[in-house]
């Protein structure tokens, strides 16, 4: 069997790019699929489209261009991306002959432990609080545990899941809401498509974690957010424009919102002039709350190598893309 | 039998003076401690006195004059507080005759919750991502998760043993200090006196759950401040006195600690004036966050008529406090 061309594009403005470096990729590829891989890494975009051209397999930590990819890389028959969220790349128009797979599951640990603070966050008036200390004002918020708790979790997938089991630990009441519909153990009620808001009525808090889709694009605007309780906190742990944060800094401004912790905002970075910075009873945490950079790099890539062996035996492989559901 | 003279005086100036009211007293009563009881209970304190001239138990909302109590009060044989700090009645000087109870374990629930929101929030290095909210700054922070690191808990009385168990069950390594010594189940390691000293290095996060007394008023200043790695954050829900906040909001200005969660503050409420509202890195929650103003009022006096009968029938009171310990 010829050895398979594989090679790994990172780019040098990607946050991500000094813990997918050259010796991590090293010692994890002869660790786990060994010999018999014509495999490269580069950090440089000038090399590119040499490399694209022999390419049967590609890592690509932070965008890299992809234009015109059946003539540039005649050989490629799978694309491999460091990160969950693929927007940019089903942009990119991928060629059917390519399987695009990601870094789904890869946030799980995190992703918990974020879902976890936000709504214990929330639960605690911290936004608020949060808020009162900026104005020098001493105003005590108590309430009660979030045991017994309603939390609605937008996207049950990796993200979606293990928010649903670090909440469900603390005793909450987790209803969530998929595509698919597709029971999960620790969700008491799912709903699918357009039924969650149906459940929002009932949610003291909600979660968004779902991809950023042409489906999940704006789901959550103004609409959507005027069936919570007024008491009611949310969550943003996927994509900024499935929230209309307009919409929820106006209610969080008028009180007919509890408050919000956002990880994902509408532009990114934020700019210093936008008024979110400033709204009341909201937290902002600069899409850096599901990262965990000493853990992220080394589970991600024994993933794509676990993956690399299943594509040298023809299994089926892992975290693989659906082109037209766009996760 | 005669019936046991009872009396509660609720100050009306207490946050919990409204939860304590006379018709949650009269319900838990019947539904405790029955017929054979000579109960009174008011908000006024016009009627102290002629209150105190009868009663053989007290219970007490809020802060009462408790000079002079061999004449004001010659049957009386026992008070009962409605908080776990019990400083202020300490220093009035009880009479030996006079047994003291309070309501330590009244905040477990909470105080697990808000001790794991604290630990989260520092992990994920909410405070100096607030700070940098404050400042319109994207300045993303990210870090691994609270599995495997290490919690130090000052005090591991019920609020320390709630800390140490919501903790312990994240993965956290718990360390203890407790006068006694006495190992916890949730702790790894315990420490005895200033034996917290030697365990402050390896402490990511502090936690101090100590009661005030003469011996932990100052305990934890700039000197055991600056045994911490300057990674640590450190929460209060003790008392203010405990710490330092000045040395603390030294230490966080100049970046020799990471972040600090205080629910307890040197002087409460807090003057408008005081530097620490806008100490970087620092989040101040007023003295609310052990608080569950549903469920405190309620799960105190339960405890309390559980102590009545016990009282009646002769036998030990359960949350007796040490007249010379301080709790």
């Amino acid at each position: 069997m010829p050895p398979l061309r594989l090679h790994a594009q990172v780019n040098p403005a990607s946050m991500q790019a000094g813990a997918f470096n050259a010796a991590l990729w090293d010692r994890l590829r002869a660790e786990t699929v060994g010999e018999g891989l014509a495999a490269s890494h580069s950090t440089d975009p000038a090399g590119f489209d040499a490399a694209l051209a022999e390419a049967e397999a590609l890592f690509l930590v932070g965008p890299a261009p992809l234009h015109d990819l059946p003539r540039r890389a005649p050989r490629l028959r799978w694309i491999s991306y460091s990160s969950a969220g693929v927007e940019w790349l089903l942009k990119a128009g991928l060629p059917a002959s390519v399987t695009l797979t990601n870094a789904s599951g890869t946030h799980i640990p995190k992703a918990a432990e974020y879902s976890l603070a936000a709504v214990l966050m929330l639960n605690n008036f911290i936004p608020a609080l949060v808020t009162a200390q900026r104005e020098h004002r001493w105003a005590p918020r108590s309430g009660g545990t979030v045991a017994g708790k309603t939390v609605l979790i937008l996207g049950m997938g990796a993200l979606g899941g293990a928010a649903a089991e670090a909440l469900a630990a603390q005793g909450m009441v987790v209803l969530g809401n998929s595509q698919s519909g597709r029971p999960h153990p620790a969700v008491a009620e799912m709903s699918q498509g357009d039924g969650f808001r149906a459940q929002l009525p009932r949610a003291d808090f909600l979660i968004i974690a779902l991809p950023l889709t042409p489906a999940t694009n704006g789901l959550v605007g103004r609409e959507a957010l005027d069936l919570l309780p007024p008491h009611a906190g949310v969550v943003n742990i996927g994509r900024g424009e499935i929230l209309d944060a307009d919409a929820l800094a106006a209610k969080l401004r008028d009180g007919t919102l509890g408050g919000a912790v956002l990880d994902a905002l509408p532009t990114e970075p934020l700019p210093a002039d936008s008024p979110l910075w400033d709204t009341p009873n909201l937290i902002i945490t600069p899409h850096c709350g599901l990262y965990d950079p000493g853990a992220y790099a080394e589970r991600c890539l024994r993933a794509f190598f676990a993956n690399v062996a299943r594509f040298r035996a023809g299994e089926a492989l892992h975290q693989v893309v659906g082109l037209d559901r766009g996760y």
